[in-house]
């Protein structure tokens, strides 16, 4: 028997999110059924419910960053127990099968992860998101949340966290390593904090100077506008690793020349169109492009524990749903990259 | 004093090769003189006296495989004696203080590594390359020639060889690894023999089938074109690592997407124009595109131990510079791609 709940719901692309209730199944052996207290608002919730990317399935409940408690488990759920702290985050499912899933590297399985929302089951369920009263998930995807973490400011570390959390520790930044992030919105602004707490030297590339001041408060050591062509020349060959945070198209032969030999450029957006980059940028320093999709659900827990460890959370502004319109003009603002730095909605509004 | 020295010069762009005389400078302290026995054409020597990659000193004497025997050593050598078998490569010196050239990587020197030919000292003295009866070349750049190597054919170990080597040791080609090598020439071919030694599984992917046979014999155990739409699908993440061997344009995202998880592109050859990609093909499988030049002086050795221990030079047509004409004809011949796999001069003939 499905249980009805409330949502925040699109039911086409480009409306707007209304209230409604939607079904969620019923606990299964190994299902965790989590009462919903943080939902955050990634960019990709947006680009999803605007139908940017793609194969979109409408009606949508958006919402991957979700923190939440515990009030039903499964049968056979060993991990969880009624009254925990949880947290989903970005896949809710993956074959378990593949040479991916078998690393540990579930969001990278062969046969496709299933996405939180916007996605079907591999029987052929619509998924809803976090944007939601409750959700029912397998215990494989659901997460301790340890102590000493501020809830809210958790929840975008289920999404914007590890998906800079990950490639970070995957191209080792740490002591020693000098380190760029490109861009200090949702996801830039948790890699300075992770970055700071690995023991790197953090420097963030920005459009203008507005957040320097929180930029260093942060932990950086230098913010440096991309408007500004010294920047290029006083960095060249400087950076062992650039975490590029943004969508947007960038010159790739610019940020390839401020790394050093053998450093990486790593994409964690997606910019819409194909990039373009002279090879010999690489090959004058063994330097390597690469991309990185969230972590998989081992580097999470992991990545969890060091938050806590840190202390590092993101700084949100937290919305009450009652008034439901309040999320689409959030959305509006997540557009135009007018928030510090994550939404979060207190989910018992919704 | 200078000593005069036969050569095979370009006086100007496009102009053909002509028989000549050169000055080599005297011994210095930490010089070696060697009389050259064998020069390898690259690719590289006819763009470079075409003008094609601009920056050109004319009069120009190319040549950066050289084989040759020591025939005076200045006093402080202490690597090399008279009647030795040496080599010299793409580089004949470099600053020796950089990050880069303390890590053996003088290749990535970034003063700027001085090339055989075509470039100047850093006193400013215009290099001439192997095509030529003698060089005089400072000890740290010579190379010893294992017993057991063909000397004719181990002349393009100097450039093509070390220039695949290299990226088969950094990304780890070896047992147990999928490899692809996209373009069987002069770099393909040593490229295949390289990686089949260090024990990977080669599959080779060229325009045509012509070469198959020859694949097969050096002992590859596949070979696909990448005119057929049905290679793509049957590697789709299949290879730990696809070295470009060419300087075409290529399809970057089919390439990209033949790769499995956390494998590698890396690109050995430059094409001429910028390539584009669409970032996802790096993000879905946290693929790594990268560029790769000659290893550094202690590679080259290491590779030349390899060669000597597997047997491995490169298949050659040996030419006879008696009739310059015959070296120009070879040259519109590498072009043409008209070559299995590597001409090298008769040093002795020039």
């Amino acid at each position: 028997m499905t249980t009805s709940v409330s949502a925040l719901i699109v039911n086409s692309a480009n409306a707007p999110l209304i209230r409604g209730t939607i079904e969620r199944r019923t606990v299964g052996p190994k299902d965790v059924r989590l009462s919903i207290s943080y939902s955050g608002i990634c960019h990709s919730d947006v680009h999803q419910a605007r139908s940017e990317w793609g194969n979109d399935i409408f009606p949508m409940v958006p919402g991957h960053e979700i923190i939440g408690e515990v009030v039903e488990v499964g049968t056979e759920v060993d991990k969880f127990k009624v009254g925990q702290t949880v947290g989903v985050g970005v896949f809710v499912d993956s074959c378990r099968e593949c040479d991916a899933c078998k690393a540990d590297q579930e969001s990278y399985c062969e046969r496709g992860p299933v996405g939180a929302y916007n996605d079907r089951s591999y029987e052929g369920d619509v998924q809803f998101g976090g944007y939601s009263g409750e959700i029912v998930v397998d215990q494989h995807f659901v997460l301790h949340i340890p102590e000493g973490l501020n809830l809210a400011e958790a929840a975008p570390l289920l999404c914007a966290g590890i998906t800079v959390y990950s490639p970070l520790r995957h191209w080792g930044a740490g002591k020693g390593k000098k380190v760029a992030i490109l861009g200090m919105g949702g996801l830039g602004h948790l890699a300075v904090k992770f970055a700071v707490a690995m023991g790197a030297e953090v420097t963030v590339l920005g459009h203008s100077l507005k957040k320097k001041d929180d930029a260093l408060a942060f932990g950086a050591v230098d913010y440096r506008s991309t408007n500004d062509p010294e920047t290029f020349k006083d960095f060249a060959k400087k950076f062992d690793f650039i975490l590029n945070t943004t969508s947007a198209d960038v010159d790739v032969d610019a940020l390839l020349n401020m790394i050093k030999l053998d450093g990486s450029l790593v994409f964690v957006g997606l910019p819409e169109k194909s990039q373009s980059l002279n090879i010999f940028s690489l090959t004058l320093g063994r330097r390597s492009m690469a991309g990185s999709s969230v972590g998989g659900q081992r580097e999470i827990q992991e990545m969890l524990e060091f938050a806590a460890e840190h202390q590092i959370g993101a700084n949100i502004e937290l919305l009450d749903a009652t008034d439901v319109d309040s999320i689409n003009t959030a959305w509006n603002r997540v557009v135009s990259s007018d928030v510090r730095y994550r939404f979060v909605i207190d989910a018992k509004t919704i």
